[in-house]
């Protein structure tokens, strides 16, 4: 129940139509304790900054999730942590003494739900599709945990080379590619699949047999993951990847609870 | 329940811990099909101009209730309507296609309550005490519905004389004087009886006989309504002119429901 003790997170983003996740939202509150509400913001592209700056008079706002377009917006506004520096967006704020803190979820969030899914990354070939703002932030998480190789693949051939030249510069020992092979651990982070799209994000011949598919499509029922699934793979989709950040987020905004 | 097509209905004060009728305000929200949420939002005197620029970049913001201390700051940053002007405050904006629009219900809602409690102002001799913010939008009111005569008192006389100029000017054949004496419609505008707050806000012996009084405190057991009930006054306190504001702010924002 909202009364006066009630402090806000956010959520803003162009558009706000489609976005989900306040029930969860609701019920991690409650169960945490945590007298918030959770709320969407329709901010404009480009008007960030000034939103921002207003914002930061509402001293009982907890906190900022950006969501498309604002990531970068939001970046630069802010002093970012390891996580949102190495994707080059920040998707939470929260108010420092100056200005904000910023990090990005998406990765530790996509290691969580890899975990929680009982699928491991060390020592694997990792392939990765889509180098955009979450396949960059993915990127970064999958290096971390210590993979045999990492190939990057993305329509867009220079994007993919600017991804896998961020990765070399941070984790110089891994040996990662902008390519497309086989694997045994694929992770879709492009938008092919999301709604009512129907496409594979690859050829069908380089799903692995028996191996682990994420996509981080918020949708269980992909054409990669329904083909992944005939396979034989362990497969988890972007639900989990979105529950997981909701617990990342309430300790980022209110510590330990 | 929140969601992507949820409106905000933001309440800006400082402070905002005292602040009350986030269930009747969630109430009416449910009554009247609308899905929006009533919020508060803690902004700090001196911050309101910034953080509505930035609130003006929020396009699911349905409107802005401001209280104390930003009801001349708000009125400053919009365009008001007759009752804004003639209050020399705001209380609730609108976004408009430029800027800001401004009302202020305090006086309408005050008008709304009495009549409600079938309170009658017209040809009767008012006493309003307390030429404040509210005050001065309940004696514009007051002045609406052509009493015999209103008087003023405010323990600041040069407050209480300024009222009486200003309602003056907008109503110059009514009879308006800075006075405390007899009357047959006492209505309390000052803060007197707020909270543990055990004064009368005027002499016990200027209480009406059988007449009415009105004390916007919300709190049904101030000390003046006790006296006043015990003299056989019909009376009504400031909880029904909050619930009238209510219906009020829902009109102004979204029009005929």
């Amino acid at each position: 129940m909202i009364g006066a003790a009630t402090r806000l997170i956010v959520l803003a983003g162009d558009p706000i139509s489609h976005t989900k996740g306040y029930a969860e939202y609701a019920a991690a509150l409650e169960v945490a304790g945590i007298d918030a509400v959770y709320l969407p913001l329709h901010v404009p592209g480009g008007a960030f900054a000034e939103f921002l700056r207003g914002a930061r008079q509402m001293r009982n706002l907890a906190g900022i999730v950006a969501t498309i377009p604002h990531k970068q917006a939001a970046f630069a506004a802010s002093s970012p942590d390891v996580a949102a520096r190495r994707s080059g967006a920040a998707n939470l704020l929260r108010p420092a003494s100056q200005g904000w803190e910023s990090t990005n979820l998406d990765g530790f969030g996509f290691l969580v739900a890899l975990r929680d899914a009982g699928m491991v990354l060390a020592g694997r070939h990792v392939q990765m599709l889509g180098a955009g703002g979450a396949g960059r932030a993915v990127a970064m998480a999958i290096a971390e945990m210590g993979p045999a190789s990492l190939a990057i693949a993305d329509p867009d051939a220079a994007r993919a080379a600017a991804l896998v030249q961020a990765v070399a510069v941070e984790f110089p020992c891994l040996p990662v590619a902008a390519a497309l092979g086989e694997s045994e651990v694929l992770v879709n982070c492009s938008p092919i699949g999301m709604g009512q799209d129907d496409r594979l994000p690859l050829p069908a011949a380089l799903i692995p047999d028996r191996g682990t598919v994420y996509d981080i499509v918020n949708r269980a029922d992909t054409p990669l993951l329904v083909a992944a699934r005939e396979r034989g793979c362990i497969v988890e989709h972007g639900r989990s990847m979105m529950l997981a950040q909701i617990g990342l987020l309430i300790h980022f905004l209110f510590g330990p609870t």
